[in-house]
């Protein structure tokens, strides 16, 4: 203490003293608990504790805790402030500060050991470690793990306030190393039965987490565990994975890795709505897993219930639930259950391009079809207004969905269910373009519509399909078929005729559009090196660079860990560590 | 045909010809069905057959069917050209309309009756008639909708392009006399087991339909018949009925009646998303049924996979699905199942105003309940972004949700998971708050998370609610717990404490909005007038006026109904229709 420098004034209420320990870097939970240690101690009324940068300092102004005048730190300085009845009781509480902080560590369970002070002497200290958990200012985060992955470790990288280049830049250098790097702002993991960062004590089981969200994992995976299930790993991608810019590169890798991972048998995928091409790239990887995967993208509308294995969830119990149901009914399509665990890597020419082309005389149909093709064709534009589908115009480039009931294409002339003929006279327009891939069209049966609309579809649908074959072109096509048994049309009699000619007949729209999904599969032509499955191992063994209790409750859960006694490089000095880092860079190139 | 005037000319790639038949009033059907006989017919190439309309002509003409020059025509003279090899094809094709229109005729069942040519007479024909069915121009739609009105009719309003000011008046008017209007723009409706306007022919059974949207209410119609239920009534809306400016008055009518019908033992809701304040009176209206109901707002987030008696769908196999369970399943909460049919009128004055006050330490718990409240709390506000919720400013007024663990609350100081400071802090704040209902929050267990957080909550929420009791007030507390059994705080002993600080504890965050939907209910203060039952009694009996498939259609369905042969007044001419619609209402109202 002989070394801090000091202050104190009038301020506020009571006597303002600060002092101000230089080097002395803790994470901000080792100084909540000194100042609320401080606020405990006779006579003192307010306390603050931060490291001392210009934020921080304003903060504790702000809090009348800091004369405008009182002097600089730098950012690894410890700034203590308190306010107190008196002078004396404000000094005799900041005589304790050390003494606190001392206090502190006797709950954790490491605190007599010796502390490396580099992530490079944790390693070595547990060389097993495959993974670093990083939780360090998000200004000294991205230095901390990229070192771990220089080490070939994977990395838990909890710390926010990451620049997005940064995130990218790290999740690129993970995968050409076949690293998974989850965060940064990743707040929860599990490893092989081990929690990290802020997780529930959860049975391990058969269901895989992937999730853009911390709460929202913790809440499936504790719904999971009332209802009887575990997991088998829980993957953080951090919240931003799922963005246009970062592409979700740790989801996709995750994704793969529990596709590949024989304890998963169920995927849980978590994230607030992803950016259209990012779910369409995602929801193809989860498709390739193979396995059932319940998705929950928080405030997005779901495009069906189900859509071939996966399912579509609207909470944190439900995803819970859809996932115990996965896990539990044998599925109709296994031989004897055993493939489960196949994961299908397309190769990387098996793709090929085409639209899909949606032709509707009913505009519900066609907006359920829009709502439930969103996610998976992009881009997707309609004439029907639907959040997160682009308005139709002319001459787009892209999936389309026409409803021909639409008031601007049915002035003067029958609704489309009464007269066909615009529906026909499209679909042939459509097929002959080189580019479409598939027809998806609805026929609407009962008293009010055209007679025999199968009829008049079939045998232009016929013509199309033989032309496209002729022509050696892909072409599907399916049919929406709405109709009851009892309608005069004969809805047996329409679906044979609208299959005779080629058609897939699906009676409800959430079924065309897994029909539909199969038909325009995503292109897969930028799948990252797949990651070793070696990261999901037990036992876990990590290395912790951040805050202590991540480090305490690893140790807690029976696995082995070694904190490092973190400090930022060169005492704090912004400019002189991106000097050091630069160095480091050419170094390491070299 | 003596008195038509035509006209000839070449155009287009033969010899084109028109002929004007003053006063020949046909409906679009009519017109479609005339076109396509006179293509049939030998040398004939193209035919259009058309009411003389300023917009129909410049059809015509786009089609090259109509020289610029033709002679114009009133709105309800038909117009019919053709383009033929020749002008003796074009001129022998021409001779035949009426010959042509006959023929029409002869499939229909009603063709050699004595036809009334004005409502009043139809329902003179008809007195029992409790529906007039309107399929006229959406110009004089209002019209007769508006006569049917006044002769105590209810009205399946099928045209469209009706102006939105004429929906608003047509549904207050029908709300002063106690009836219904279906529409404008309603597709599909069933009453009492006759299907009106395109509809299937399904069974009839115990589900209600109440739909914005036909093509939805006929897939979910025919998923229900597929799965061996069946529609009580469906009652269709027309498409805007839930806009801001319509206020869902057809849907709350139909959700009402829906819920004192005692053959309607569930109801399903179709729309697409309703405005927001809509949204949260119809799903209120909902509840009020006491039915199960299920909701399936196209496109839209479902807030939750159920909340109380409502179930949110998907897609329309879903909602079929939702209905079907809810019909067979016995509710546990009734005795013997035998109250299911009643209705909970609310009294005008039973609710109170207040604000629900969200604060979470979770953010995918914050998005989760922003999504779940949304379309019951309005307005809602929050500092996450989820769509169709505002940006939560400072002053804002109404419902709020604040994640405290958002990056710009959260610099410099833990986690909120990690010290619970600024909740409590926070709780203490809106509890003070006279205008506060409700305090939601949630409470996070686990590793890296605070040792004991209902600890630091229940002595502020003791205090808070105890102050609220003294002071009069409604304050209801609702904590989410997330957490699983064997987490390290001890989960049933954190539960317990909130439970005894006076907090429903609830284990999701869907759990926790049923309870908070149940504590904040909307206003039921401008109910309308309920409709008089009689409406759904059968046998259906119907006057149609309109397209004449329309009264084909209820006729093989075996019920009751009379055609009027319909013109347009004052011959189509609109200053003289308006001068004589204004005498018209200035007799009824002396």
């Amino acid at each position: 203490m002989a070394e801090g420098r000091a202050g104190a004034v009038r301020g506020g209420g009571g006597h303002v003293a600060h002092r101000l320990l230089p080097g002395a870097y803790r994470d901000s939970l080792v100084l909540m608990q000194l100042q609320r240690r401080l606020e405990e101690l006779p006579g003192v009324e307010e306390a603050g504790a931060v490291m001392a940068t210009a934020a921080n300092r304003d903060l504790l102004a702000e809090r009348d805790l800091l004369p405008p005048g009182a002097p600089p730190g730098r950012p690894d300085d410890l700034l203590v402030a308190v306010r107190a009845a008196d002078r004396a009781a404000a000094e005799a509480a900041l005589d304790r500060v050390e003494e606190l902080l001392a206090i502190r560590r006797a709950g954790g369970d490491g605190s007599s050991e010796h502390r490396p002070r580099s992530l490079a002497a944790g390693l070595a200290a547990l060389p097993e470690a495959r993974w670093v958990l990083v939780s360090v200012p998000g200004r000294w985060a991205p230095g901390v793990a990229r070192d771990a992955l220089a080490a070939g470790r994977n990395v838990f990288l909890y710390s926010d306030n990451v620049p997005l280049a940064e995130e990218v830049a790290l999740k690129a250098e993970a995968a050409r190393r076949g690293l998974l790097v989850l965060g940064p702002d990743c707040g929860t993991a599990w490893i092989a039965g081990t929690g990290l960062g802020f997780a529930n004590r959860v049975r391990r089981g058969r269901v895989g987490l992937v999730a853009a969200s911390g709460t929202g994992a913790q809440a499936v995976a504790c719904g999971l565990d009332a209802r009887g299930e575990g997991i088998s790993h829980g993957l953080g991608t951090g919240g931003r994975d799922l963005s246009a810019e970062v592409g979700g590169a740790t989801a996709l890798a995750a994704l793969d890795l529990l596709g590949r991972d024989p304890e998963t048998e169920a995927i849980v995928l978590v994230s607030k709505p992803p950016a259209p091409e990012v779910a369409a790239r995602v929801l193809a990887a989860a498709r390739r897993t193979g396995k059932p995967t319940v998705v929950w993208f928080v405030g997005a509308a779901a495009p069906a219930r189900r859509v071939g294995e996966l399912r579509f969830a609207t909470g944190s119990v439900e995803a819970a639930e859809l996932a115990v149901e996965a896990v539990r009914q044998p599925r109709a399509e296994d031989g004897a259950g055993g493939d489960r665990g196949r994961s299908d890597r397309p190769s990387r020419s098996s793709t090929s391009a085409g639209w899909m082309r949606g032709l509707f005389s009913g505009g519900t149909l066609a907006a359920e079809a829009a709502v439930g093709l969103a996610p998976f064709l992009v881009p997707l534009a309609a004439n029907v207004a639907v959040p997160g589908v682009r308005r139709l115009d002319a001459g787009i480039k892209g999936h389309t969905i026409l409803d021909l009931g639409a008031d601007e294409l049915t002035a003067g002339r029958p609704h489309p269910m009464i007269d066909p003929a615009p529906l026909v006279e499209r679909l042939r327009e459509a097929a002959a373009d080189p580019e479409t891939r598939l027809l998806l069209f609805d026929v609407v049966l009962g008293d009010g519509a055209h007679a025999d609309p199968a009829g008049r579809i079939a045998p232009c649908l016929e013509e199309a399909l033989a032309a496209a074959r002729a022509e050696g072109r892909e072409l599907a096509a399916v049919a929406v078929l709405v109709g009851a048994a009892d309608d005069p049309q004969d809805r047996a009699a329409q679906a044979e005729r609208l299959r005779a000619a080629g058609a897939l007949v699906a009676s409800s729209v959430t079924e065309a559009v897994a029909h539909a999904v199969d038909a325009c599969p995503v292109a897969a032509d930028d799948l990252p090196d797949p990651v070793d499955p070696a990261v999901l191992a037990a036992p876990l063994s990590a290395v912790n660079v951040g805050l202590e209790t991540f480090h305490d409750a690893v140790r807690a859960q029976g696995a082995a860990a070694v904190h490092v006694d973190w400090r930022p490089p060169a005492g704090g000095d912004e400019r002189l560590a991106r000097i050091l880092e630069r160095a480091r860079r050419k170094d390491r190139a070299s």
